[in-house]
């Protein structure tokens, strides 16, 4: 399961300075509070003056999803700018693991087969993000461990990540701005996307502090309890 | 003269824990100290992983800038927001000025004109860029002067504002990543680039918090002192 | 009055075959015929899979629009990239004019004042909008008789263009893709939009062709005739 | 090994006259002949007015990349638009297929395990990027039996999907501007970049016509023949 951990977020009255800049107002900033929060959800949320919000950016962590998630990720691309840990670099850290799998008879006394230690799945969960299905987790282990033996045999990591799984975990950090947030937020906890995906939005509106929450919550989609 | 003041930057080691990040590096953060900063220094400016500096985010206003310049301002569309103060709203403040000239014979005793009261340019300077031109300078007062009349007279500012001179003031609320100002920098301080934006270019480097400045000193232009 | 003249627009089918390479249908393009445009549509527009109008790009000439305009076009940063006539090398032309403004008598036969030449605002046509209330442009011709005069003076375009009022003409190569104008559309067709830009929006969608406008009819505003 | 098509390219006297407007230089097109490449050659290329070389646009088919290569792809995201085969579409394709491997006593006559069938490697191909690595090759091909299996066995695509090698095959269209396809196979020709991207880069420069790639030719690095 995705972690978010907030590094970093623009205070709320640089927006509602901002939006007093455009229309000259004079009254007088609360530094966040009520009446700035106010008017950033007339103005930036309500009125649809959405370059307002573009003002508030937020930098996440984001770590332990699976590269199936980073493709579509990485097709959010205004407003956000990212820093994703490279499979390149990271690759060597699976050098030097235990294999995950031995091979055994089956139990059906009869074939043999490649089966998983006992601590395999343990062991794999540093590496991939498991589905919840035990036929494609199974499937992922051993791809896994196929990955392993080619970085172990020295294969340089440029030609061994062709076997990666799309399992496979990465992190990232991310600097996004509260417009491409909501657009983020609404389209992919929508029943339609991808469920890990929705997992991770749910648990990034999670990490944004509660007194920026007002401007996410109507770009997200209720998740059953 | 253009002010530029800092309202908010995102700290240095939210930069330097992406790079971190990206590399799977372990070694700590010093919090936006010198380790943070050598990191930054050799990865995202000099090793040309520029992406990373787009996580430095600063958001500055800048006043008292004119209208000739904020044409070349918002050519800047990347990795750039800002809110414009709205030259609708802001002519107002115009229709309660007195006059800025009066009708009255010309110092050659014999031709009748319009001239600047005694107050008129130090009144103006509220409204308008001075360029330090005197022939230019006076035709934009009178130009603020005819503006002012026809928005005496009623007339929407939607119609007015046709006739006001490029030196009208504007502000605006910008939020802007380090790799773009890199480049803004870089394009506006150089001796082609138009006199007003040269000053600019100086003053928002000075506005930013000196433990940044390495990142954009290579890009500004030495000014003549 | 704004003029709007297409330089070059894609074919309607790039765009429906990659609507297909999406989905990976396998029925055939009809060439930009019904069969396509159904596709896109029902897929790029009405789906709201928007991101495949964007492979929709039109180029076009719009000449004649006001600084004015210029200041809200250059706000449209996404999918748009834009080449813009130049005011340092375009003031030149004004240099050759005779001037447009002559020292006479009033009406009221005592005052004394500069009044327009017999062709002035034919002449000063070429240089500036105008806006159809009398006052405004009678001041806009003033304000160009004073740049004129700054240009016959011998001051640079630099420092004279701060005089320029936000009527003057200028002139730019576009091009958009069908996402961004879309959104361009609906923003500047609106009644709250500057005059001069719903006048400019209509055009742009008269500039199109006749087969692709039924992807940007539902953004325009329907003016009155 | 990817397939690049071209499906369309702006006429080059679009840029070439979008240069002219902005100099408002009188000369004529000779409609992309020798006088406009000159032109764009001098002002969008070499003096660095590099915004004129947006207005050329070009799309492109790209079809028989890997995953891992759509992992880079995506990270450009300035003046570029794709639309990407999906893989929940596509995965279904898969299914029809009949097994990639068998079970049989292995060469040493002593253990069992799966072994590609004659025909394997070949009919994978239509799924899988190979990398030229033995081992490497024979563990994609084993996860796409597992691929196959999953899918066979009824595993929803958004699940199975997390099996999927890197080396899978996806297509896609795009429309990307000269300015950012300079940058783009400058990265990615550098003999740093992955191996697949570089073999691309070099397949996208031959997909463009003859008269446009004095534009590109410098942004790419020499491939050894």
């Amino acid at each position: 399961m995705a972690t978010v951990r907030l590094k970093h977020i623009t205070p709320l009255w640089v927006c509602s300075d901002a939006i007093r800049q455009c229309h000259a107002t004079q009254a007088g900033t609360d530094y966040g509070g009520p009446v700035d929060c106010a008017l950033i959800d007339r103005v930036g949320n309500k009125m649809k003056h959405a370059s307002t919000l573009e003002h508030i950016i937020v930098q996440l962590d984001i770590s332990d999803i699976s590269r199936a998630l980073l493709q579509e990720w990485s097709r959010h691309r205004i407003g956000m700018s990212q820093t994703v840990k490279s499979s390149r670099y990271t690759l060597k850290e699976l050098k030097e693991e235990e294999p995950f799998t031995f091979y055994d008879v089956c139990r059906d006394n009869c074939t043999f087969e490649y089966l998983p230690t006992p601590d395999a799945f343990v062991r794999a969960s540093k590496y991939v993000v498991y589905t919840g299905n035990d036929m494609v987790d199974e499937a992922i282990l051993f791809n896994l461990e196929e990955l392993r033996e080619l970085i172990a045999a020295g294969v340089s990591n440029d030609v061994a990540k062709y076997a990666m799984p799309d399992a496979y975990k990465t992190s990232l950090t991310c600097s996004i701005n509260f417009r491409s947030l909501q657009n983020l937020l609404y389209l992919r906890s929508a029943p339609s996307a991808l469920w890990e995906f929705r997992e991770l939005a749910q648990a990034i509106f999670e990490a944004i502090p509660e007194e920026y929450q007002f401007l996410l919550k109507d770009s997200l989609y209720e998740m059953a309890s």
